[in-house]
């Protein structure tokens, strides 16, 4: 008992040591578009670690991310909330949301290369492991990651949070070099049965690393605590957000070990 | 750095004081039929804990649950990996073992009655906490403890390994009370693509805190090391068992907390 008493105060002056969180503001390009993202990371730990890139909703970079971005670092990462839209282009309501994140829905390669681009400049930050980055995304950024590994870009691992799941492409699976976690909630209505369906094949043909977890009960957006009465069919679950975060959590732990 | 090492060691220490495993065979009944189990818990720790019990595979109680039970006692849970069939009833090859097996498969109120009987003898062991009880099974105790849900058995969670999901009663899934953790090879070919969606619209309709992880490659008997070149379609797969071990551990942490 004394030894667990002694483990327990020397654990939290070790999670104290770690709590200087560094955050900025970082504009890069993708060709002639101009794109800002938000990096955190823990400026007490020193040197290269393990870095997770993080990808928005359909409005584009905003606290929520940013937040997760923290999150992220206080858990020992470098993360980096990347721009896919462009400096300033933050949707403010559903209509414009969907306009804008259908275009590069209908543009896989251009999603694609947001992705990269933002994937490139957090590799080559100082204090991430190049060899050690994972990717993960929300609703529009679910689906961006997805479509990240399909384009063979070196990460490795991808976690989708309640995104969409379909492909205009599913030959593209074969290009898929990471493991892929896709986190789902069992009832949400805006990811169509056939879709799920056709990941699943897709991720089997190509015979990728990949898992699948639905959670009950959960709907769209379950992972977004700003998501309250809002639309139907996207509503924020605490159960959900606690159990996707810990196997995220798990995910990261065996990718980078 | 000097606080992580300090850490590590007094963790090392703290692991070792807990490995004194006790381990017992119980003598038990249903009705006039004699049950005989396997119960494993630390010696070294006091008074009740969070209990589990497991079930057996389709050739009844063998090392293999024997071992589950010494690993999660290790864990600092008691575990009571219990006798469906009936003392001295192992059958040694699958033909037995499938004539075994379904007898309960077709006989639900059997399996839920001899299941409730392993399920009251742990409860009462002295080290167990009444109230924090888990049940887990393979295959045929996959199958087992996700009817002993809807018996509506007190237990906090049941988690099922490539456990068959069907159920002749669907309705029964309204008994249910505790928390279902469904965990699948993507590639199972014994549990029919009908029965997922049967078993996914039982726990809707029902209303139950369930989840369901898929996992790419995997096939039947995922979690058995026994499974080796075996039957098609039943096969070991190391990286599931990792990966569907921790998922049961996190949800045990959490039923239990």
């Amino acid at each position: 008992m004394k030894a667990l008493t002694a483990l327990v105060v020397l654990l939290a002056a070790v999670l104290a040591a770690r709590a200087a969180i560094q955050k900025e503001t970082i504009e890069y390009r993708h060709a002639d578009t101009v794109l800002e993202g938000f990096l955190a990371h823990d400026d007490s730990v020193k040197g290269p670690r393990p870095a997770v890139l993080i990808v928005h909703q359909w409005k584009g970079l905003t606290d929520y991310e940013k937040r997760r971005a923290e999150m992220l670092a206080q858990l020992g990462y470098i993360a980096f909330a990347v721009d896919i839209y462009g400096k300033g282009i933050r949707p403010a309501d559903p209509a414009e949301a969907g306009a804008e994140a259908g275009k590069y829905k209908r543009d896989r390669e251009l999603l694609r290369a947001r992705a990269i681009a933002g994937l490139e400049t957090l590799r080559k930050h100082k204090n991430c492991d190049p060899i050690r980055i994972a990717a993960i995304g929300y609703c529009f950024g679910g689906t961006t990651v997805i479509e990240l590994a399909r384009s063979g870009a070196a990460v490795a691992g991808v976690v989708s949070f309640h995104g969409g799941l379909d492909s205009p492409k599913p030959e593209d699976g074969r290009n898929i070099k990471c493991k892929v976690l896709a986190l789902h909630g069992a009832d949400d209505p805006f990811v169509p049965g056939k879709d799920l369906a056709a990941f699943e094949a897709e991720m089997r043909n190509a015979q990728v690393d990949w898992r699948l977890v639905k959670y009950g009960g959960a709907v769209h957006s379950f992972k977004n605590w700003n998501a309250k009465g809002g639309m139907n069919g996207a509503e924020y679950n605490e159960r959900a957000e606690k159990r996707s975060w810990e196997d995220m959590k798990q995910f990261l732990a065996e990718i980078f070990k």
